[in-house]
């Protein structure tokens, strides 16, 4: 074949899977915002179907030759096309080394087994899921051997997720988090707690809409290019670079769910809606890595939303929306609230600070379940054990423990350490964006693109173009998790008192 | 091949396309309803892709054959099988019969078609659109031959849209309508004129959206299968016989606007939701033509939505959603109001009465459009000409005249007569329904489960089961225009004070 058409049908098969890839995420977004109840089964004959056709496309040999002859020739292709092909044989390789026998099995396996999850959270009955889980812990470390059977098997698994991670890797880094942080937890445990009682007044949801629309216009959200719709579980969707949906979903008791869910939200979509044009409709139009996503959101949410130039410079605009409610709070009483700390049993209503505990906690835990040295029945006594010790808090019943996250059930292990992987790169991504823009200057005027324009230029444009380790390292440098914990450990005991780091 | 396994390929082809529906009829809902504004390009991009897969599922010489395999064995097919074989036999024959660079070429066309089409309207510059017409008007000229080379060109494009129907039909038809229509409506023009001024008060968005709400549940849609979304022009939309969305737009101007299209729209999506279990995911689970569909909504919004009764039995909820804007308003002023006639120049804006003659226009300027006797060079002139002659109003510019219709920009000539035909189906439907249920009865107490039982059960349920022309006799008997002519005349007599009929 001549290298022209080739790069024609390599271009072709990356359109039809932007194509699939954009179809299901519209029903997806639809399901979960506007559609009616009831539409459950229209919808997963439809999803079904496009998910087999979707998977045809990748898991053909015609396709395995395709990258084969271009990879031959890899020295004559651009860089773009050439990672192309890398990130496409890498899918490539690994759709065709589960065998499709086990690959149906386990998708019927996920399947089912989300049904019985919600079922046993409800019910809070760990003993329901039990079976289920132990399946899906058995078909990961299979397939872990599928997926690379020179490491060890959570460390392939961990490499699915943020590849170039494995638990060396994340030993040194959760070791530095349980060091350093769990004794300042205790001890801000002992000090006088913040009131954040007004945070939890009547604000009505018209007025959040409409707050969140200022949010959006202080992060520089072009509008035409982004929407807010509401959902159950706030995320972020995008169809291409010109194209992002955000969420959230209004409480009205609790006008700091929705202000932190719109700008965690807002801070994946400034990722997606800054990556380069020529990236488009290929696979590497998208973030890299969860890893590099939450650094993201949660540079977005934490680092500026909860410091105190952003919530001094906004707290005015905020208090317009909210006159009744915050006619009698001052911007640090604001500052002071939405930084409260105080340990908890879920990890997504979890601050800042005890955040990576929770983490940390899942960690250890699906280390243990797939390296062999933890059995499934034990899962709730260690989860239960884990959060006396590192966040002091009882777990009453396995619905607010070891059932609460959705994960498991959808066969993920090896997914949870992105969340704090991504809120340690913030921080060091922070020191390096000190060192070159004021950030805190121009933060404090409410003009945030100084700091947009850093990201955008370290890490947004590039989309999937480099590996995430390399994105990290060419925004962080060399990870030092200290960078993050002595980032915390500053703000929380200046918050809470505490005598220095 | 075995019949059991044909049977199984019939029903997984029926499925992809399904499935290929539901993923661009997301796009496209989402698309006008809650997507950010300027994102055409990337889902052009995606539904492009789709089409072509949707495309290349039917236009498959395998497809053919296996049809015809199973065509050959009729006898031995279920009722529902044979209907489905024959249908989509008919859709492949279509679509082989015209060549593929034709195809594209008129795919090409009516994209570029749209623009210049919405250019032209913006700037009431028919000249502009003038050559786009004339290539739209040759091609459907030759693709009528292309359909059915044993009709005149522009029956074989009237059986395109509504089977069965041909021009000695709608001549028929439409000769009733101008003989018994025009004269009435010269009438009404001389009488005293109904005051409406109270429906273009201030009606607040949040109002109207409740009562949106409130108008669904009066029409038995169950909101756990059906929602109500917002958008320029409003329309329908259905997945399958449990996902039905329809979409309004409210205008604080007027009150009835929404009202009637929320009606109207909401006996397009009664049609859809009543379709039987056994024909989803087939090619038969929807109305079966745009004239049938027509004469659901246009049943709900005109014969029951503009009923006295109807009007009698909602209007003190009515008064309820808006104490200040109805307070001083009786129902009978509302009845008035809500079916004032005022000849005009806007198609879709026009009342009941004179709806029919905008239609009728459009029908005579088509037939010779498409059978070489007028040039379309020549359209203004015989529009602004018919417009005078039938609804006694001046046409100040081609804006507000013969480009006001995206229809013939898409490539659509023949679909217009639908529109009428639907609404002539309804009073012949009526009829029927009067004769066997207690249809003003059951509406005065705001019930209107038998009327919908009835259409349940007379057309609905059928989805494309049976030919157009046979759903039309079920429901209707004979096809005889004066029975709609008939129902006119005695409403508008009485509304007018007119001498009898």
């Amino acid at each position: 074949m001549e290298l022209k058409e080739a790069l024609q049908q390599l271009a072709l098969l990356q359109k039809k899977m932007y194509a699939y890839n954009t179809a299901t995420s519209a029903l997806y977004l639809d399901s979960v915002t506007v559609a009616p109840a009831d539409t459950a089964e229209g919808r997963g004959v439809a999803m079904g179907i496009l998910a087999g056709e979707q998977q045809k496309l990748l898991a053909n040999p015609e396709v395995g030759a395709l990258l084969d002859a271009l990879d031959a020739r890899k020295e004559e292709l651009e860089e773009t096309v050439r990672r192309q092909v890398e990130e496409l044989q890498r899918s490539y390789r690994q759709l065709s080394r589960i065998p499709a026998d086990e690959y149906m099995e386990y998708a019927i396996l996920t399947n089912e087994a989300s049904d019985v999850w919600h079922k046993a959270k409800e019910t809070s009955d760990f003993e329901l899921f039990r079976p289920v889980l132990e399946k899906l812990v058995a078909f990961n470390r299979k397939f872990a051997v599928y997926y690379d059977d020179s490491r060890k098997p959570y460390d392939a698994l961990l490499n699915e997720y943020e590849r170039g991670t494995d638990m060396e890797y994340l030993d040194q880094f959760f070791g530095v988090i349980r060091e350093r942080l769990v004794p300042l937890i205790h001890a801000i445990k002992e000090a006088p707690q913040i009131d954040d009682s007004f945070l939890h007044r009547h604000y009505p949801a018209e007025a959040q809409r409409r707050f969140s629309d200022y949010l959006m216009e202080v992060m520089g959200l072009d509008r035409r290019h982004c929407t807010i719709g509401e959902t159950e579980h706030p995320f972020t969707l995008e169809f291409n670079n010109k194209d992002v949906r955000i969420t959230t979903n209004y409480k009205e008791d609790n006008v700091a769910d929705s202000m932190y869910s719109v700008i965690h939200e807002g801070g994946h979509a400034k990722y997606e809606l800054g990556v380069r044009d020529d990236l488009q409709y290929t696979c590497l139009s998208s973030g890299v890595s969860m890893g590099v996503h939450e650094s993201q959101s949660r540079f977005y949410e934490n680092i500026i939303g909860r410091s105190r130039p952003f919530v001094e410079t906004i707290f005015p605009k905020m208090q317009e929306f909210f006159p009744e409610q915050l006619g009698d709070v001052t911007a640090e009483q604001m500052y002071l609230a939405v930084n409260r700390v105080e340990p908890s049993l879920i990890r997504t209503e979890a601050d800042e600070l005890t955040y990576s505990l929770h983490v940390l906690i899942r960690y250890e835990i699906e280390k243990q379940l797939i390296g062999g040295t933890l059995e499934v029945k034990d899962v709730p006594e260690v989860w239960n054990r884990l959060y006396r010790e590192y966040l002091g808090v009882e777990v009453p019943d396995d619905k607010h423990g070891c059932l609460q996250d959705s994960h498991w059930s959808g066969g993920a292990f090896g997914y949870f350490p992105s969340y704090a992987l991504g809120s340690a790169y913030g921080a060091q991504m922070l020191k390096n964006m000190e060192q070159e823009i004021d950030v805190w200057g121009t933060v404090a005027l409410g003009d945030l693109s100084a700091v947009s324009g850093w990201l955008k230029e370290k890490v947004h444009q590039y989309g999937s173009m480099m590996e995430p380790a390399d994105v990290v390292k060419h925004a962080c440098g060399a990870f030092d998790p200290t960078v993050y914990t002595d980032y915390l450990t500053k703000k929380y005991s200046e918050i809470y008192g505490l005598s220095g780091k």
